[in-house]
This record gives C-alpha cells, structure tokens and sequence, in this order.
C-alpha cells in the first residue's frame, strides 16, 4: 500500500515538519528552564491533597468556579497579586487563565493581526514571539533598546516614519520588567514617556510580565498597565518562572471590552483544572515564602555565571548584570553564535544564539543567552569554561582565559 | 480619559465577544460532563502524590520523559490501549499528547486548510468541531447518516458531485465508535467500505474517538486508523469522557510524516505535565477497572432518561438509543428546538438544540441533545418532566404526558 501523502494537501504556510526529540543536551543553558531544587515537592502534594478533598468531584464539569475564563480562586490570587506587587489595581474579571503564556501571546495576535499588519516590538526579544509572528505574515519592526529598555525617542521617529508610510502599528510590544534577553528594568519615567507616546498615536501596549516577580532587589516600577487610565494595556504573566515551566498555567489581564474576544478566541474548553487548584492553592499561601527562597537562589547563580564568563571569556565578552529573571545575554565581537550553537550541540551544550532572539539579524549574531537557572553551580562553572573552549577552538576567541594565553 | 477601542483594530473574522460567565445552570444537560460519583478523587490523590515524589522536581524542565510529544509513560498507556482495545498497532513515537482533543481538532485544521478548502463532515457532528469550522471559512458538506454511521453510498455521490465541480475535499471527519450525537457504531463492514471510498478518491480520514471506551457492550469494531495501512487517518482521542472534562488532556495519533507537522504547529511548550502524570500513573494502572465502574453508572443514567423520555413526551418524541456514551439524541417533531432552549435556559435548564450540532439547519431544527452523564438519577427524571412541560407550554407538545391528556 502506498503510504498516503499529506505533503500535497499541507495548509499555505504552515511550519518544516519537527524532528523527533533527541533529549535534553547534557549542557542545558537554553530555553526557560528553573531551579530543579526549588521545586517544592510536597508543599505540592499538600496543596493538591487539599483541594482535590475539598472540589476534585467538580472535575466533571468542563470548570471549576470561575467558568471559562479559569478558577475563581486563581483569579483572585492574581487579582491580589497585581494589585499588591505591580502598582496595578486588578479584579478577579479583568483576569483570564491561559494553558501558559504562550497561548496569551496567540490570543492577542490572533485577535488583532491579519497578514501585512505591522507590530513594534524590542530590537532583542522573546523568540517564541518572533516566531509566531512569522507565522503570521506581519512586518516586524524592532525598537532599539538601551539598558533602560526601549528608547522612547527611537521610537517616535520609528512611528514617525510608518506614519508617513501610512501605517498605524497594531501593538507595542514590550517586557518592561526583566526584559528578554537583556534583563534591563525599564525606570517609571521611561514607562510614562512610552505610555504617553502610545496614547498620542493610538497604539495599545502589549505588555509581557513574564519575570517581572523575579528582581533581584529594590522598588519594581509599576507595570505599564498600572500606569495607564485608558484601557489600552494587555498585560500577561506566567507562573513558569516563579514555579514551573512543565506547570503550563499563564494569565492575561485587560479591559473587559478585548479580554472578552480573547476568552471567545481561547476555543479549547478551559485550561487544565488540576494545575490550577495546584498553584492557587499553593501560590494562595506560600507565594511570598516561595519567592523569597527561589530569588537568592537564583541570584547566586547568575554570580556564579557572571563570575565564570568573566574568567573564561575576559575582555572577549561583553554584558551588562540582568536585574532579575533567569538568563544572562552576552556579546562576543567577532563570533558567529549560530555557528558557535552547532558546534557546541555537537558536543551536547546548548543555549539560544542571539540571531534568535532579535529582530536585528546580522547586528546581533555575536549575542548569546544563556539560562543560569537549571544547572548547579559547579554546572555553571563547567559549563562557561567548556563553552569558551568550544568557541576557542572554532574562533580563536577567547583567545586568553584564566590568566592562560593561548594559540 | 477616553478607553481604547480596540474594536477599531481587531483582525478579520474575530468571533463575537464572549458574554460572562453565568454560572451552571440549576438543570445542566448540556456539553460533555460526567458523573460526579465517578471521579476517583482517593486514586487521583494517591497517583499525584507517587509521580510528584518520584519525578516533581523534573517540572523545572518544559517537558517530564518524552520532549514535546508529552510523557513517555502516558504515550506508552495510549498505544498499549489503542493496540489491545482499538485494534489500532500503535508505538508511543506515534502518539502527541494534546491540551485536550479540541487542541488536536485545531492543529489539524491549521495543518490543512486555507480558507475556501471543502471538508466533509457527518451531517450531524459535534458543534465545538462546526464553530472552528466556521471561524475557518471552508465549505462544510454535511454526509448523511443513517443508523450505522455514514451512509457511504450518499458520500460517494457527495464526492462524485464534488469532483465534477473540481472540489477535492481535504479531509473527511468522523465520529465511527459512539457518534457524536446520535451514539451510533458503525459496523466492520461500513469502516471497510468507508476507508476504501477514501482510498480511491485519495481523501484522508480524520477519526474522532473521543467516545470510544464507553460502548456499552458487544466487539467494538476497530478504529479506522486499524483497518488502514496507508498512513491516511489521523486519530484523535481524549480522557475528558473516561476521566473527567476539567483535565484537559487528549492524544492524536498517526504516522510522522503529519504528526510532525501537528507537532510543529503546537507552540504552546507542552501540555501541563501534572495533569499528564496524573493520567499516566491512575489510568496506567486502573483503567479497566476505572471503566468497569462508569459504564454501568452511565449505562444505568441512560435508561433512566430513555424511560423519563418515554414517559413524558410518549409518542411526540422519536430517538434511538445510543450504544454508549454520555448522549441522547432526540427528536420533538413540529418543536423549534432553539426557540425551545430560550424558554428553557430562562428556567435554567439547558440542553444542546440540534441546529448547532448538525450541518443541516432547519432539518436538525426540532431534534435536540441531553447529556446524562452530570444529573444524578432523580435529576434526570425531574429534569426531562420539566422539559416537557416547558416545552408543552410554549408549542403544545408532548400533548399527553405521564398518561395525561393536556390542552
């Protein structure tokens, strides 16, 4: 029997087929992986022992209370949280749960792009958010960054000149608080020069909170949608930096008038319920103890790392400390990083090359992320001098490293 | 301030904005719930317990053993229990864990249709399947049925007519084993007769079985995807009906040249990884018995509301029992079945009316589904007595009730 053949009837546009999973490298430095011993394994069970006594028989309705838009008691969680923490007063109907962040970011461009829209996003970005809107056939327009965040006087030429263009961008799309890959925090000032920006030109502000509970220290600004009075923000927020990232469990919050086309949009019958009676009931008691055991956690890491690519690479690299989050964004002048990523897959070390991370191209081929947050630190000692010996030999850069010329 | 309005820049074809979340209604007959008795909370508590002790901290990782195609552990019991009960050979390498089946009805529907493409679909199917449908902008062409399933003479003059137009449908999507919503099974012979029609026109078959373990008794005939060995049936199956609606959970099968294209259209960086060791660890070691205890639960439900129907509307409704699952399809002759629905859900009894699960508009008008599964016995007889009295009140039928003449 010949075998039948999908490739003839295959959608326009639809992605190259995957490849069949080849494991986790043995140097996992990519992705947005967490702290394997922050995980709190039986603050778990507690809390799922918990509510699945008190409600696990409403499983057999499609959701719990709250209905589609996820569990009432999420929701509040959430509602409280923003409120408390992001300088952004927030109702439990404001927030709707998602199946990750990841299905937020396809909800707002779902609900808002069609082929040949323009989006402004940061020059250096999420780059799942780059490839999905490649999928989706929009002209994609960085906005330069400096360690504040997006130059807001770069900005208004870029509008400036689509103006004249006569194109009205569809969003702003931003990551103010631990952008990715930077790790930059935009000051208040810098959010209200945007904001303001923004509403004189009609242009709501897509505004990704990711990380924004993992600063390392002082005063957070309030997020963006905290600052604007107009309704114009669509916030999302993940639990996978703070918790998990195999706990797919994201939330987006706006005015009723756009979060209602994203809850028609959400189409796949509710998010999972177990996960969210987890992380209400286990966020709804233990967040802030949680927290403030997984940050210094993470914080050593990132000195570990900090420390290491100064030893391994010296003057060869270039980077500014990240305010918070779980990754380290670095520049080697003269090394391709995508060349470099093959290399060192090859010997089983991965991290995300910059070129991907970057609407920038050519410009941000010597940039590299790495997340310091799954290895140990001995693994991140080893891991940045195991990376500057590939890139050694295949570069000649570094060419000196602890204290030891070579070539 | 004046709001954003977003309506000014929302993209083509966005569904209505969703309405808040009402609540369940006092008399819920409708959508896919189960039986509340039925869900093992002990076992699930036991099972979550066991795998967060044995492999929780591996949630700081996206994906627990298996990458992005789900658990390993979870797509071994798929296709052990495909092979043994759906004669359907299946390796886990061929199965993708999805976010419940409405997530595998989406990746395929963006794997394969551009908007203008034709699908063939059972004239009465499932709404959730019709509105993508819809939102896609393809021709729906409804086959018809008849007590076995699709007619396969009426499809081939479908396909017939079809081909004279230059229409080359892209897939033809079924419900074979407990139809969704009239509880037929298509016998051996029709699946034989089926699959070779859509051979020899070079049409693929996408197979719902997200009913399929709840047959009440008897050989049921094997998947589609069994009884094919060219690869052109994509299979897709959940845990929402054996299980429980609020885990989100469901799998597709079929042979990688597509499943890797599905598996490239996912972007969601997994399906939640607690509600997948839950079904892994319960299901992989209770799954007989689990069903050996719902089937007669449903079973039992089911001659309660055939008889409550019977009783109640007499000869002014006409059904066929169904020969498993959660389902009763009914016909009220003469009854506008959607106008029915807003005299009722004003009363807070709610049912699926027929126009919204079937390709034929004014000729499904007067049928209606009910699903069993939720109310317990008394609920069901009270509930199919109230709809009968709502409904003879606003169309004067069933005349006679419960040996009572009315009007």
């Amino acid at each position: 029997m010949t075998a039948f053949d999908f490739t003839a009837i295959l959608a326009d546009n639809v992605p190259p087929a995957a490849v069949p999973w080849a494991g986790y490298p043995a140097h996992n430095f990519t992705g947005g992986h967490n702290d394997r011993e922050a995980i709190p394994v039986e603050g778990f069970i507690a809390a799922l022992t918990k509510q699945l006594r008190e409600k696990g028989r409403e499983l057999a309705t499609y959701y719990l209370e709250g209905g589609p838009q996820g569990m009432l008691e999420l929701r509040e969680f959430v509602a409280r949280k923003l409120t408390r923490d992001r300088g952004a007063p927030t109702t439990p109907d404001q927030v709707l749960i998602t199946s990750g962040s990841m299905q937020g970011l396809d909800l707002v461009n779902n609900a808002l792009l069609n082929p040949g829209d323009t989006v402004i996003i940061e020059e250096n970005t999420y780059g799942g958010m780059l490839n999905k809107l490649n999928r989706f056939g929009v002209d994609v327009v960085g906005a330069p960054l400096d360690g504040d965040g997006i130059r807001v006087d770069a900005l208004e030429a870029i509008l400036d000149d689509l103006a004249a263009k006569g194109v009205a961008p569809k969003y702003i799309y931003t990551i103010p608080t631990v952008q990715n890959p930077t790790g930059s925090v935009m000051p208040l000032e810098r959010r209200r020069a945007l904001l303001a920006l923004a509403r004189a030109r009609g242009i709501p502000i897509f505004e990704d909170e990711c990380y924004a509970d993992l600063v390392w220290e002082g005063d957070r600004p309030p997020a963006l949608r905290g600052l604007d009075d107009s309704g114009a923000v669509i916030q999302i927020g993940s639990f996978s930096k703070t918790l998990a990232p195999a706990i797919r469990l994201g939330y987006m919050v706006a005015d009723w008038s756009i979060l209602s086309r994203l809850l028609a949009l959400k189409g796949d019958a509710g998010t999972g319920a177990i996960e969210q009676m987890l992380v209400a009931e286990y966020f709804g008691k233990h967040f802030d103890e949680h927290l403030a055991e997984l940050k210094p956690r993470l914080r050593a890491k990132l000195d570990v790392m900090a420390d290491a690519v100064e030893r391994e690479f010296g003057t060869a690299a270039e980077f500014t400390r990240p305010k918070g989050g779980i990754f380290f964004w670095m520049r080697i002048p003269g090394v391709d990083t995508s060349a470099l990523f093959k290399a060192a897959n090859a010997e089983g070390f991965q991290f995300n090359p910059g070129a991907e991370w970057s609407t920038m191209g050519a410009d941000a081929q010597d940039c590299l992320r790495l997340c310091f947050a799954l290895a140990t630190e001995d693994e991140i000692r080893a891991g940045v001098a195991r990376l500057a010996e590939i890139c050694r030999r295949e570069t000649g850069i570094p060419a000196r490293s602890g204290n030891v010329a070579h070539g």
